[in-house]
């Protein structure tokens, strides 16, 4: 093989051009190892193999500075940066995350898991250069439909002020996730169609200089324009047309199941085991699909991620025009949702928990300030969530929580979820987030309630004394788990609290446990930091009662094992139980 | 006087078009009136009048529906839809707000404070009157520097999907607060200069149609140009160009002090009364450029708002490159001061607190999550700061504060605010953030520390017990007071600390307060939802110590007065005092 020849980007400069195409052959068969046993990002890394081979072969990294956009499509740099064993060697799989990370290598500057970044973080390597008076290249690769993201434009914007050396590399694929969204996507068309010549050109218009790479898979033309590049004294684009799964049929033919994979079949690409049963995002598919039937103005959006309430192409056809994918624009989702709602629309917006972290502003301004009644549905904000540190699901209840006007909402299960999703869509008083449960569907025989406009009423599901346990979320079955343990340990049953609103006091409730309770436990799935369980701790602060809080540390976590988490924040009714002295 | 016919759109209808030039100087004696007594945003409005009135000619409002940009150039529209008394009638002021608010009016569909919103609202204005199948006009009118923000960019490139009535009015004024910055302006002068023929457009690029209005101060040009879009079936830009601060010599000449403009005389231009003693400002200005003319790898950078750390444009120039704003775009300034951390710089990047609130995620991600050693400096963020609802500076410390790897410092003194200054720009441990002190400056005799690298160690500025006061910040000083009134009460000196760290307890001082102490009191200066008062109450939750936590309640306010909002909250040592049954 080449590649074993290949330690490093030196090693590579080495090897004559004409020895390049069979390298890329071989680096996929490393992508197709690694991905076909334990899934990741599959089309974004076959489109972009050549794209990097040429990038190392002309610039060297690491005192060039490469920053690859959704970092995610940096696996062949991995593997021409030194470790290759992440995808050739089964046994070594996890010793590499999906994305760049400089606790891996000198050649990866950032740690990067949200899009639209790497403009703006490659315009301050320049400036940084440019501070010390040194000279290398500053290459941002940018692309795969992170082109619409605020971050990424504003980048673009100021990249031209910058009047010294900084190349970005557009991979064009003609994707988002999904299929591309906005305007721009249609000039990167008139420009593919034109060869680059078009003269209405976004890049231009921002001030840019630019080239154009007709074949972005073919590594001697990308090699020139690289070579180009190097060195110039100026902000530059480089615009690469690329195939998105390049090398692999069913990725090529069908991009958006392939954009990420579950772990499949090579030969034919059929997912190994995976899960067709009831599930949350399913649910919530099929609740949308029918209450947009029944009713006109209600419209879901999402931002370029539809897979997380389960809108796959089909289910977006059906929705129509009620359903807007606004692509790679969190920001702009939200404050669209906030100016549908206020002309006699019903909206609802769901994205992942990490993603919501773009749209603050935009949720407390656009939207809380104004009150108007929007839906944000909250997906993978759990510890059960996505476990990488750039898709962290456990920040949003200090984020969300503590923006006035917001009613933020956690269903215990589905029936409670479905309810709570019903209301919120319905009412026009409040603008309403949605914690989406994590993880199996749980289902309840109990009566849930259809009204939730009498705001912060917690609900007592066992009347019980000396100890109150108030459950969020998530975590109520672990409230239900250690009621009966206490139960069983000291032969007093302890009160159950669902309290259902994560933005408010129930005081009159918490008033009134102080007659018969002396402890109070909150749980909740998330970090403690600033969330929900240090206001029951602020409120009783004056008070006799004594309050104990489990939640998550305020930390950042990465790749972990969620027994492991949960019994390092004591996160266990035993452990819980040994705290409280019982 | 025309404009006394003028008390709704309805009759402004009525009126020749001749006589229109003569409302817009009678509509300027108004705006003169109000600003030079109480000050505003002159330059916007100034420039915007012609174009409001056309606007007001040609559609229909409320049924057709303006979203004004910065809604601070919406003051013309006021005089038109029934509030001319909030400019003629100086009684009246304080009746209107200097943004658009719908509780004023039924021509105003949103609270509008930050930039860059207008786009997206409309688009969901747009897109809720589709699901309505109704036919309104929708038009967003930005402009005055807002293009560059990421909000903004992302809602014009998604505009062109609506594919059904939308008009974005550009008001290009060459100017953002200070001069504009970003390759798109020099797209926005082509277009100037070709009369709009320029083959690179920006609004092309993004996917829309587009038209040009050279005079966008003569009347009958913009009312021309706006007929011609009226009812139009798809999104189209009407790009106009107008003179920021027409018709006010000083205003006109001297665009960027004329943004903004406290009271003043109108003969001279003066400004009356004003403050040119010691600021925090003028300090932090002063600092800064010594720093910076010491060490060439120190670098400050704003977002359209030099202000803050009083940049002016003399003070600018003396920077040279070592100082960048980088326009209304604080994304990616939050990202490239990472990027200027990570390749060698020491980058401050500074703005208010309310802006602040559109970086979360990349405080988060770009900066936090990668450890990089810059330093944010956060302005207004107090009670005491900008007090209307668009840029309250009260929910920082929930919003940064619960954000893993932050160092987030409370100077509570100048000298203290200068040392941990300094130091945050000389280590290369932490991304960290310091709270401007808010008010006027405040010297102490004191030594303070250096070196603040041994994070969380909070300071004992008095050795008591019974009591102990942990007061943070701005509120330092009412914990001081606190203090000398229950000792002056009780014949018992308290413990009084200056905490400095929002992030973090001190563990082990808040464990050794436990042996002489029975009630801890907490002051922050901001709401008390996810902030640092929980977090003290979270620790002691367990234990017999009683908490009471002082800040703010999660709520927005609007032009509010301090005092009252400081007594409803009982943050005041008398009412503390009751609380503590003294």
């Amino acid at each position: 093989m080449i590649l074993d020849k290949i330690n490093s980007p030196e090693d590579l400069k080495k090897l004559p051009i004409e020895e390049l195409d069979d390298l890329a052959a071989e680096i996929r068969q490393g992508l197709m190892n690694r991905l076909s046993k334990i899934g990741g990002h599959f089309g974004p890394n076959f489109g972009i193999v050549e794209a990097t081979i040429a990038l190392h072969y002309v610039f060297n990294s690491p005192v060039d500075k490469f920053v690859f956009d959704v970092s995610h499509q940096c696996y062949t740099h991995k593997i021409l940066t030194g470790r290759k064993y992440g995808y050739f060697d089964d046994s070594r799989f996890n010793d590499i995350s999906g994305y760049t990370n400089p606790d891996e290598s000198v050649h990866d500057f950032f740690n990067i898991g949200h899009t639209s970044t790497s403009v703006s973080l490659a315009c301050g390597l320049a400036k940084g250069r440019d501070l010390r008076g040194a000279k290398e290249n500053i290459i941002a690769i940018i692309g795969d439909g992170s082109l619409s993201g605020g971050e990424a434009l504003e980048g673009l914007d100021f990249a031209s002020e910058l009047k010294s050396n900084f190349i970005i590399v557009v991979n064009d694929n003609d994707m988002s996730i999904a299929e591309n969204h906005g305007g721009l996507y249609s000039n990167l068309r008139a420009l593919r169609e034109s060869g680059g010549k078009s003269e209405c050109n976004l890049f231009k218009a921002m001030g840019l200089d630019y080239i154009y790479v007709n074949d972005g898979n073919d590594i001697s033309s990308l090699i020139q324009a690289f070579n180009k590049v190097k060195d110039i004294d100026h902000p530059v684009v480089v615009h690469i047309n690329t195939q998105k799964g390049k090398g692999y049929k069913y990725a090529e033919t069908n991009r958006e199941e392939w954009h990420w994979h579950s772990p499949f079949d090579p030969e034919t690409g059929a997912p190994k085991g995976g899960y067709n049963g009831e599930s949350y995002e399913g649910n919530t598919c099929q609740y949308l699909l029918d209450k947009m039937k029944k009713d006109e103005k209600v419209v879901t959006l999402v931002a370029a991620v539809p897979v997380v309430i389960g809108f796959t192409e089909d289910k977006r056809k059906e929705a129509g025009s009620q359903f807007v994918d606004v692509g790679i624009a969190e920001e702009h989702a939200v404050a669209m949702a906030s100016g549908i709602a206020k002309n006699g629309g019903k909206p609802i917006f769901a994205t992942n928990s990490t993603f919501f972290q773009r749209t603050y502003d935009q949720i407390s301004q656009d939207l809380c300030i104004n009150g108007n009644a929007a839906t944000l549905l909250n997906c993978n904000a759990s510890v059960y969530g996505l476990n990488d540190v750039g898709h962290l699901g456990i920040y949003d209840i200090p984020m969300m929580s503590n923006i006035p006007n917001l009613v933020y909402l956690a269903p215990v299960n589905y029936e409670e979820y479905m309810a709570m999703l019903d209301w919120s869509i319905e009412q026009n008083q409040y603008p309403v987030a949605i914690r989406m449960p994590c993880g199996p569907v749980k289902h309840t025989d109990e009566q849930v309630d259809t009204d939730y406009s009498s705001l912060n009423k917690y609900k007592v599901t066992k009347e019980g004394s000396g100890i109150a346990i108030i459950a969020l979320g998530n975590f109520y079955n672990i409230g239900e788990d250690l009621a009966a343990k206490i139960e069983a340990a000291t032969g007093v049953e302890p009160t159950l609290i669902n309290p259902r609103y994560i933005t408010g006091l129930d005081t009159e409730l918490l008033e009134k446990l102080k007659t018969n309770h002396t402890k109070i436990v909150t749980l909740e799935d998330g970090i403690l930091s600033g969330g929900f369980g240090e206001k029951i701790a602020s409120f009783y602060g004056p008070s006799e009662i004594k309050v104990f809080n489990y939640g998550l540390k305020k930390e950042f976590l990465d790749r972990y094992n969620v027994e492991d988490v949960m019994r390092d924040n004591r996160i266990v009714p035993e452990l819980i139980m040994e705290d409280l002295g019982l």
